[in-house]
């Protein structure tokens, strides 16, 4: 089964969770709104009057299901591809996870839009200094510790120390987004989350991975997705 | 078995959403943060060095299981009790929707706390202003709207169209949080989602619901929980 993925064209956004898990897997899928009229395409399943219309992308459509959420769209196809557990406590326990890793993702995004997500950077960038700082004082080292001391507990191979799963996968897109919108605080910060950084870069040479990142299919972070480097934020 | 409800016992917040299941579904449970020394308790599970440390409440201890984030709770509730289909196309659909729920809860939160969570309300008040006037203008009619279509195509008896789900109990929470915190503006709102208004009034009728909102078992909503009343911000 072909799948096909409908995630902006133009960003890696809560998409990239996604695309990770199908490229580590070595899936068949299809990045829709990438091709040729595919957006348009995206567009109309929003707004369909039957079957299961998501709220907003990213969705995956697998046969004849369309799956929407990040963590919902990960949830199908952990099990499927070896990327979760199946049996239910591991699966649950995984999920999980990935949904602290949603939560923390949103605090990434409110960084520069902490006056909603309709309004545009520019006039909210006062405020936007003002959320980051406390992102950088409180919450980074809450989310992150967490993170930290579960690789830990594991032994550092992955987060559930055992198998790779896709939270290892959307925790080395952390790190990377992270480095590149933040380049000074998570300098300074890194040397407090070593087995995250060991787990990024572990991930990082995965066979699958290595050759996603060198190819086009790989977005280039930039100012229109949740990790955006903006001098004046990171100092 | 009796399930162990881990939440901070002086708020409706997150926690709802599952009290609300446990409920309705005449479930035995212990809200343990409510009892004597229950909060310790609920403080020592997040930091215990094994098992599946929760990153925060909610958090629900089911036998031997910990489950932690709202929506992951209810997905493990739902197909047991009743509140949500059994088989994955449904289970996967009705959860897709209650993330999407938690992501409208989390920009509710948001209009009282744009600079981020840890700073007092009274630091941000202005801000708060400018948050809560986009979040009526675009977020409201864009959430609820949605919501309110994918009722009108079900028949109107619940959003997934046949039976009750855990969808609809919390979609009575969002009617009763936002006609506590923002009652000017949700008067004028309601007109738009007359399908929500009704899912909301029949959900208040049944017996386990009825009984549960009358009893001390709900916690009033007060100015600590998502929902909270500024009367500066429901102009």
């Amino acid at each position: 089964m072909r799948y096909e993925l409908y995630y902006w064209p133009g960003i890696q956004g809560r998409g990239e969770y996604v695309r990770l898990a199908l490229e580590e897997a070595g899936a068949d899928y299809v990045d829709v709104a990438r091709t040729e009229r595919g957006t348009a395409a995206m567009m109309r399943m929003m707004e369909a009057g039957s079957g299961t219309p998501p709220f907003a992308p990213p969705y995956l459509k697998a046969g004849r299901l369309v799956i929407g959420q990040t963590a919902n769209i990960l949830l199908y196809l952990g099990p499927r591809h070896g990327l979760s557990p199946k049996a239910e406590p591991g699966k649950l326990w995984v999920h999980q996870l990935q949904l602290t890793i949603a939560d923390f993702v949103l605090e990434v995004h409110d960084t520069h839009h902490p006056l909603g997500p309709t309004l545009y950077y520019e006039d909210q960038q006062s405020e936007a200094k003002q959320r980051t700082s406390e992102f950088w004082k409180e919450r980074v080292p809450k989310y992150l510790g967490y993170f930290e001391r579960l690789l830990e507990r594991s032994g550092g191979t992955s987060i559930t120390g055992r198998r790779l799963t896709y939270v290892d996968l959307s925790l080395f897109q952390i790190v990377e987004g992270l480095r590149y919108a933040f380049p000074k605080h998570m300098k300074a910060f890194e040397r407090r989350i070593p087995g995250l950084i060991d787990l990024h870069d572990r991930v990082a040479r995965r066979p699958n991975i290595k050759a996603y990142l060198a190819s086009e299919r790989r977005i280039p972070f930039n100012e229109d997705g949740i990790f955006r480097h903006y001098k004046e934020l990171d100092v």
